[in-house]
């Protein structure tokens, strides 16, 4: 067989998995693919290849996960919707690209490298004149627009996790 | 009174600061400085500058904070001790740098920009030939050699935060 992509997790190959470790048989993406093993094995995640992956704004996904918490990238750009999340902090940090966080008292602004914790139950809005490219930490299963719901609510993409 | 910092986290000065902030005393660093006000205000953390503040190896410092978690960053450089920690997951992202992740079947290789989570209970050693720069994530109190203990256990920093 010829050699197959390498599992980037751990020595391992496709053709030759470690014991424990099952070959995907899809969804392989470069050399951030890993064989399944379980808990025991995650992938390394290399933001700016995630993000390649995709062009559409306001539609977070998951790359990652650790513990109860999703590590998300997504791109935006334009306005979003003014929406609290009661129960959560959420962690935005900026990859590329000029973020504002509005709030009611003012606005964040944020570069490439800076990240900002948006309080629970803190209304918030974001909004960029150009395409930002950005992390989000928080819970599993936090929706997009918290209580506000409507049109920009993102459905839940783990596809690139 | 000539005009003081600015906070970073809202339209709030400390020589004028908004109603329930606090100016802090001490302790202030450029322009991402806030007042105190409970959980309502957080900081602009700049990763960068945050790095820029300190020089010890393997002393992780808490820079932000989300929920019951903590952000930290930390400069490493030489290989580190091998541990478990058998409650939590722990998220790495290299910020500089190239980390190899030692684990018991195979190593882990990180560069700036990319990111990795070392699954709760599996026994994992970080290493680096030159210094590397990176944030963790991980719940509130956890101790940087887990189950080892020894020399290299770094006493809690939220100095920076």
């Amino acid at each position: 067989m010829a050699p197959g992509p390498i599992c980037a997790a751990a020595q391992c190959s496709f053709d030759d998995p470690e014991p424990g470790h099952v070959p995907r048989p899809s969804g392989l993406v470069g050399a951030v693919a890993t064989c399944e093993a379980g808990d025991m094995v995650n992938e390394v995640v290399d933001i700016t290849e995630k993000l390649s992956l995709f062009s559409e704004h306001w539609s977070p996904k998951v790359v990652a996960r650790l513990n109860d918490y999703e590590i998300k990238v997504v791109k935006v750009k334009g306005e979003f919707v003014w929406h609290t999340h009661d129960d959560t902090d959420e962690l935005f940090l900026v990859v590329a690209g000029e973020l504002s966080i509005q709030l009611r008292d003012g606005d964040v602004r944020l570069s490439a490298g800076q990240l900002f914790v948006v309080p629970r139950g803190v209304e918030h809005c974001p909004v960029a004149d150009g395409e930002v490219h950005a992390l989000l930490i928080e819970p599993t299963g936090v929706v997009n627009t918290g209580d506000a719901g409507g049109a920009l609510t993102a459905a839940y993409d783990d596809s690139l996790a």
